[in-house]
């Protein structure tokens, strides 16, 4: 079950639904808190924080079998949230499960920040990329500069600096648009909108997690916030 | 408000909210029917289908200054759903707005399908684009062919044969995983796996709403439903 970008309203009628019924609820550190309090009072909760991901594949094989277990993670299950790896896991162990979706941070922290991804006329795509590649190594400056669209990184925050200057010498203007919404959807969400040779330093103190977008339809947005 | 991907279980818990009590709906085509009942009795609903999008904005504005309206679009607002001309419109008379995103297809279609759009390993980048460009032209197929991750079209389902070749004359293997994704998170949800090559023969009876996945990512996929 994808719990949603950060705000509690923003999980699914249908994850809601589930969470209220769950025999098991295995959650993230990204989860708000106020989902974890919608699951029955006897539902065993587990944190998976200290669990790597072998070891929390293996708990839902094994809890999966004789309970309802709702596993909940940030954002959407299926975007840069390994549920993959989870469903391969139960898939080949013959357990049965369904994949109910989530809003995922891509859309919808920068609509919460008024930029949108996609502008008809402006941009007709958008290249979603983690700040690390798989691997760990940099990610691709060259591939990702020349893909045109929209450009929106998750978990780039921390090295925005870095990423910046990556996708500047790879031959991204130094002035290409760029916004950084930190704690999106969230109460105390900020946004902060800079050239992208100047956002790292507009953004340094920002608190994570955040989204970065970079690319012109930033420049179609009706109003930002702070 | 974004409706979801069509299952009317996946809006979320502040949209439904929403519905329940607005005084006007507008609503498009591909919203499901089950959440347009949610509507109070005396809400004075609207279907956007014969009015341009320039209508649409005036629309909204005009009945924006008076009443609780709700927009209800399919998919999410901000994801080549057309709400940034919406919210703009909105901002620049003055009208309060709130933005409440929905599941976008993006992620749901191929997660309902079981087809992760990114995997650890695998596939560290995803670019969504439109099967038509911006300017209702062909899409940028070289900067789709070289942009390395999972590609994920809207709209292409009526023209694949067109984007397909178009993918392979720009260079992606022929040989390269594709799925087509018909009626996503519906009942009536087909999938039709093949290579890229192939995938337009294939798919070539679905119907529509339909996406297309491109990219070494559906080999990772657990199993196929048709």
């Amino acid at each position: 079950v994808g719990a949603g970008p950060g705000d509690p309203g923003l999980i699914t009628v249908r994850g809601l639904e589930r969470i209220r019924s769950c025999e098991v609820l295995v959650v993230d550190r990204l989860v708000p808190p106020e989902l974890v309090e919608e699951a029955p009072e006897d539902t065993l909760v587990i944190h998976r924080d200290d669990l790597d991901q072998d070891a929390v594949n293996e708990l839902l094989v094994k809890l999966g079998r004789d309970y309802e277990v709702v596993r909940l993670k940030g954002g959407d299950p299926f975007v840069f949230g390994r549920g993959g790896e989870e469903a391969l896991a139960l898939a080949e162990a013959g357990i049965q499960f369904e994949i109910v979706p989530g809003v995922s941070s891509i859309a919808a922290v920068p609509a919460a920040a008024l930029v949108p991804v996609t502008h008809r006329g402006v941009s007709d795509r958008v290249t979603i990329a983690s700040g690390h590649a798989a691997d760990g190594s940099e990610p691709d400056y060259d591939a990702l500069a020349r893909q045109g669209g929209t450009l929106v990184l998750f978990m780039a925050l921390q090295r925005l600096d870095r990423v910046a200057r990556g996708l500047i010498g790879a031959g991204l203007a130094p002035s290409t648009p760029a916004a950084v919404v930190s704690r999106g959807t969230l109460p105390d969400q900020e946004v902060v909108t800079a050239p992208l040779d100047a956002v790292a330093e507009a953004a340094r103190e920002l608190p994570g997690p955040a989204l970065v977008v970079v690319g012109a339809d930033i420049g179609q947005s009706p109003r930002t916030t702070r």
